[in-house]
């Protein structure tokens, strides 16, 4: 799988290439969908010793609290309700159930440009969460977030090349009501970038509504059915083994709909869920099955990801924790059980503990972005842009993702070897009076910029360079560019009659 | 691999736990050792085109400039010099000579409480290098290096946690003569730190001056052969594919001496090896083969270190950049080399392009550290504290290379799949009938402290404790640990009769 030349992606990058940067589209080091894989912290028996597990705790255990609606879908599939009221799944139900999924989903971008083929061990970079917080970095302050936070991060993603998809990273907590937070979330997202967005509704009346707009937006309900450019995601389970009631009722609805849903296990490891990886790991997909079994069981093949997010926690005090390195094993232990059933699957990684873009930030970000990458996670969540532990978004901090994610990407492809690569020709060539070094020849020139991935924002000049152009700060020139994208007119805004039409339908916040 | 319990690594980390931190020996999280390979950058098949092409390149190029003590060494063992001089190494005397190497090398302490083991995929972290700068953090600037900093820097070593040895990372500038520079070297690191300790010396008639102060602090000749407690580093390549005629009669006089020595190559990927990562794979292999060739037909089994250092390259300036994905897939695919040979192996990884400990220097920090630990690489050099494309070191960043290589070891230690941590039972008695949540169980009460690596300076408050503790800065921590670390006397320092005589015989620059 390293050995593969990286696919072509589309043209929207493209253009954006030719504006701002000198690489053609084929000379990319890297783009969205690489596949990953090289890395497995789970053995294959491993594997199948977690799986059974997870088939023993649906079948002895099952999930309590499934809505009257949930009960009859699944008790109709093979499912069995028993007098203490809990759903517990056969196994043989779940292997039907995992035969019928969508094994290749495809979510589409609003333009075309940007869809994410989810299969095998292809990896995609995005954002998600809902943060509350907003991170300001001039000030060294947290503030609630608001509506025009969350427009802005959508504009920000749609001119990242590796951040491939928006999903919805904080709250709107300037909108009260939470019919217009939903719907006005929809709107902010959706109109700040043309990349898949994902969203999450609090109730199941406000899916229809936001079905409209989504349908207005993409010109038709049939055209949005066709290509679905926003998935919801679904917090189905309140774990340990429980059916959310209420989003299982949104999930069905979604699903009415034509929106692909994401079926989201959050359990907190020590809290939630056992506190050692694999038993948070053992839980989550049990949870994610359950609801495979749920959407297959309403609409056979309905595209769906399975999203198996444990998370950490900090047991000395019980707060959350997504920094650390038992993070990113539980994510990249997920991919391989994803991977083990062939469906496509998320989990979380790339979010930080600290308050502020600082080397904790860094370190943070990098270890559970680059492992859920070599791990060959579909879709990585949370990825840019997450701090206090989930609690906080930073735009500069998403810019800088661009970088991180990057450099994770880079090694996600991997290292190739052919003849070409293996340079046996090239370094007889020059130590054998040839000029002892590799700076000019063709080789090293050719592929100058299709091997390697220059950072936009890290600093690799000298010391005395450095000096020399003023000592450049990291921050302040993500905050620059902050500036610089929102001062610009997005691509990605609606038609205005569209808005118009929009506008005179929802009460949208945001100013036109 | 996964599944082992880790081992116990002996009383000095105990001695110290039992005075800083709660944790009893038998508790630990991580520890030097812990065993990875669960990361594999190439394929089987990958690794026997690069082996097969490391054997063309030794059989068809050979390597030139051999000192005249080598040609003997070499020709006598069955390489064949060219009428163009340079050495070339028949397949089978590469193959002779590995099943002659050492295979298994313990990498000793000066106490006996930090010894490494170098094998299989047992992973290890420590400084290198040869910065020539100082990282000044609260001024914003770079100095140049002294005596004092590297003394410093081993004491700092002294007390991490999980910096498991100390390689000089920086010269001292102060020092114009370079045997007084080499023998103050050996001198400031020894008391600096028990544990084990690396040096590079820059002539050969360095050496045995530098041999009989170590033989006077390990209290005789005959002990410190029995326990060498300090590795050389030997550039012994200047690549491409020549050997470095005076380091080579350096890397002679420490076989003679008793001392282990680590073979490094260290081609700059596009200048001085083939800018593919598997071409300069492809060379450092062919020319650390030749090195264990060399070695082996000094003296057969003496303890060496196979060194392949690839470093990455800014083909857009030419200036050195090890910062970057790609140096962390040189690296990783180096320790597959290592473990393909079954020999022990090193190479350089954790070091950043960012001038100062900020996030840039937290992602790049990180992402070659994990990468190389969950490679298994056995010595992972130059992992703490280095800044400026290796021309800075930062004593704070050094410190809070102890969180990063922290969360790295937890991620090499991987994860446990047993009836215990797969926690079915445990599931059942949460959800049915029990609490609904895992906080209180005995699991998780139980393992709270032997599964999870708590940092010591990453910040996981929530943005309202943050605010509460006036929002503490990262390096200002550091920066405070530093003065506490270099307050105290250090435990390392030399017993005054020793240390009169060692002054005694040499002009010792660092004030007693």
């Amino acid at each position: 799988m390293n050995e593969q030349t990286p696919r072509r992606s589309g043209g929207r990058a493209a253009r954006r290439a030719s504006r701002a940067a000198p690489l053609t589209e084929d000379l990319r080091p890297i783009r969205a969908g690489l596949e990953g894989g090289t890395y497995k912290p789970l053995t294959d028996a491993q594997i199948q010793r977690i799986h059974d597990t997870a088939l023993d705790a649906l079948e002895q255990i099952g999930l309590a609290d499934a809505p009257e609606s949930g009960v009859a879908y699944l008790t109709e599939a093979g499912a069995i309700q028993g007098e203490d009221g809990r759903i517990r799944f056969p196994r043989a139900l779940v292997e039907d159930m995992l035969a019928k999924a969508n094994r290749s989903v495809t979510l589409c971008s609003r333009d075309g440009q940007n869809d994410m083929e989810l299969s095998g061990t292809r990896v995609h970079y995005g954002t998600a969460g809902a943060a509350v917080h907003m991170v300001d970095v001039t000030g060294n302050e947290y503030r609630e977030s608001l509506l025009q936070d969350l427009h802005d991060a959508a504009r920000i993603v749609d001119v990242l090349d590796n951040v491939h998809f928006c999903q919805r990273p904080m709250v709107a907590r300037d909108i009260t009501d939470n019919m217009e937070m939903d719907l006005n979330t929809v709107y902010a997202a959706s109109c700040g970038t043309t990349k898949h967005i994902g969203t999450s509704f609090t109730e199941p009346h406000h899916v229809p509504p936001a079905l409209e707009m989504l349908y207005m937006i993409a010109g038709g309900e049939d055209k949005f059915r066709e290509r679905p450019f926003m998935s919801n995601s679904n917090c189905f389970v309140v774990p340990p083994m429980k059916f959310a009631t209420e989003s299982c009722q949104v999930m069905e609805e979604c699903i009415k709909g034509g929106m692909p849903v994401l079926l989201l296990s959050a359990g907190m490891a020590g809290a939630t869920a056992p506190s050692t990886v694999a038993g948070a790991i053992v839980q989550a997909t049990a949870e994610c099955l359950a609801g495979l079994v749920y959407v297959n069981a309403v609409k056979a093949g309905h595209p769906a990801i399975f999203g198996t997010w444990p998370f950490g926690l900090d047991l000395r005090t019980g707060a959350m924790s997504i920094g650390s390195g038992e993070q990113a094993l539980l994510t990249a232990g997920c991919a391989q059980m994803h991977q083990f059933y062939g469906v496509p699957g998320g989990a979380a990684a790339g979010a930080s503990d600290s308050k502020m873009p600082d080397m904790q930030a860094g370190w943070e970000q990098m270890c559970s972005n680059v492992m859920a990458g070599l791990s060959g996670l579909n879709m990585v969540y949370e990825a840019a842009g997450m701090h206090a532990s989930l609690l906080g978004f930073c735009h500069e901090s998403l810019i800088l993702a661009d970088d991180i994610i990057g450099q994770a990407l880079r090694c996600v492809r991997g290292i190739e070897v052919d003849d070409e690569t293996l340079a046996l020709d090239q370094i007889k060539e020059v130590c054998m009076g040839g000029p002892g070094h590799y700076l000019g020849t063709d080789q090293t020139l050719g592929r100058m910029q299709r091997d390697h991935v220059y950072p936009i924002f890290g600093d690799r000049t000298s010391p005395k360079e450095w000096a020399e152009n003023g000592k450049p700060d990291l921050i302040e020139k993500a905050v620059a560019r902050k500036e610089a994208i929102l001062g610009e007119r997005s691509a990605a805004r609606f038609d205005p009659v569209l808005d118009a039409e929009i506008r005179a339908k929802f009460n949208i916040h945001l100013s036109a």
